[in-house]
């Protein structure tokens, strides 16, 4: 796959959605928009992380801001690429190539718009492999890169540049500028050279999403008869292993708004067993699946919930009392099981008092 | 007064708290700072509206945030003079002048500590003639100066630029970074010509401040006896009527910070005659005093709280309950009694159901 263009976007939004892990803001309004852009721009080209050259000046872009925002306040075509023209201007350089803060949610089509509009290519690859709702707990932080300068752009054409010390202060301010300019953001930050970048990034997610979401597509129906399909692809992928985790009906769901994000849980009873409920904790993306106190999976490993009936993948925001859903769980990308990136995404990091354990070690 | 000096400090801080009407950031450490700053620079030229040139480049400088974080949230020394080289930088012109925002409270110091290390002169005029919470309040916004470019720097160095279409949207941006950076930030903002300050600035208040705070250390004593010398000080000034209202005990204070605001009341019960109670409304600076229904005074006109025994002027961050208070009212600058202005400053600005009467047409 070496350009994106307009047959790929809904596989791209399909499998995104998978990767976003309840968060990541809807892909649904980012989708028609990439669309426009790809039609009036011509296909976007797609760059390997390890063809990309050492100089090479890599801009990530995207939205910041509670996903349940993502549903009501509208970009606009042109808010991407202005945000990156805004910021080259700032920074006097132009930009080789945007790149995805995470594959996950609408942050999978937002650099499109931006690569199309400006005429570069998009890097194969992002800064999470999923989505995950604070800054500091990008690859690209972790690996090192300065947030700032950063600019943001709100939907008014209001916009900001800071300069901080470190990418937890960042996340602070982004996130209150976030949500004094009504909930959601387009940012351009974390800018680095090609030789940064491929130390930084998680590789290929951009294409692996596309296939993700063809899979979901070619094989909808029951969530059961999804779990096949899902390990074929997960296992060979710098995921591993992929897992049924529960079935059963949402019977109690509560976010709110708070500080910039959506916290709150979700609470299904199994369809089979009443009274076996299984808990997920939620701060934009899904944190933690227990049934009472044995730990079925944690961030930074993904927590996936899909639609019983149609296996399509429901963002937290959209999830309803009484809805049918699956659960699954995917290893997260073995960057993420470094000390450094445990460090900033373990579940201490939200508050849980429980020590991070993989996935594939915990009992199924 | 041509120029303001160490030896003017003392006098300036004490007629600042008095202007402040309870509000406007204890400048009790931005004194400290000051002193500093022109023990080390020497004194500075004290320039006043009507000798500016028409082409000088006037930069506001001073501090945004909650009045209750200046007590604990210690600024350096070169927090004002960096945070204009920051903004010289950004816009690429050199500051020929520094001006308040506010003559009450903290900000009537802040603009001296920037000029004093930057070697240019202070306007001898501010932005409010007193202190009020938000920034579309100030008579800059009001006559239609720009709040952006705008550049906010925090006690650790992080710094932010924002651009806004109006005032409003920038109070709530500045507002949230203010929040984010520990409850205080050092800000840039409202840049203007001479041309522009001159129909825009509250004007000779910084003597004015000094002449006050002098009458107020001589006078030093009972609150009844510091009537007549407040009301020689005023009734040829630009503020006119000065009254007492009221004298008592402090039998309720509460304030939270709300949204980057201290926001609450004090209840005082008269000396003499017990339940006759004086209610104090407050958004950083007190808004409104009434006995029952009746209003005794309301913004824009000042309210002040002295201390009953020495008439030392009281912040309401510094008010208890036990204290004995005398409380004044003083007209304000006949600029705060235009349409433009009462339509961002009368009582309903603040959520109360009240037209703005002028303080010398209410019942004394």
């Amino acid at each position: 796959m070496k350009y994106v263009d307009r047959q790929h976007l809904d596989d791209l939004a399909l499998g995104a959605v998978f990767l976003a892990t309840g968060g990541g803001g809807d892909p649904h309004l980012p989708r028609l928009i990439a669309d426009q852009a790809l039609k009036q721009y011509g296909p976007v080209e797609l760059l390997p992380p390890e063809n990309v050259a050492d100089n090479l000046f890599v801009v990530p872009v995207g939205s910041v801001g509670a996903p349940t925002v993502s549903l009501e306040l509208l970009p606009s075509v042109d808010e991407a690429a202005n945000t990156v023209r805004a910021y080259e201007k700032f920074v006097g350089r132009k930009a080789d190539a945007i790149a995805s803060f995470e594959i996950g949610g609408g942050n999978s089509l937002v650099p499109l718009v931006a690569a199309a509009a400006l005429g570069v290519p998009v890097i194969d690859g992002d800064g999470m492999g999923r989505a995950f709702p604070e800054a500091q707990m990008m690859s690209y932080a972790i690996a090192g890169i300065k947030p700032t300068p950063a600019l943001a752009y709100d939907y008014a054409g209001n916009s900001a540049v800071f300069q901080t010390a470190s990418t937890d202060v960042y996340e602070y301010h982004i996130r209150a500028f976030a949500a004094a300019a009504g909930g959601m953001v387009t940012t351009a930050e974390h800018a680095m050279t090609g030789l940064e970048l491929r130390s930084a990034v998680i590789p290929n997610t951009l294409s692996f999403t596309v296939g993700l979401g063809r899979v979901l597509r070619r094989h909808r129906g029951p969530a059961p008869d999804m779990l096949a399909p899902l390990i074929d692809v997960f296992e060979p992928s710098i995921y591993g292993v992929c897992r049924h985790l529960f079935s059963g009906k949402v019977v109690d769901k509560s976010t709110r708004i708070i500080g910039g994000y959506d916290i709150g849980e979700a609470v299904l009873e199994d369809f089979d067993v009443p009274g076996r409920k299984l808990e997920l904790n939620i701060k934009n993306e899904y944190l933690l699946a227990r049934i009472g106190d044995r730990v079925l999976a944690s961030v930074p490993d993904l927590i996936v919930t899909l639609d019983y009936e149609t296996s399509a993948p429901i963002n937290c925001e959209r999830l309803r009392f009484g809805q049918r859903v699956a659960v699954f769980a995917v290893g997260c990308p073995s960057f993420y099981r470094t000390e450094a990136a445990l460090r900033v995404t373990e579940p201490r990091c939200f508050g849980f008092d429980l020590d991070y354990v993989p996935l594939e070690e915990l009992e199924a």
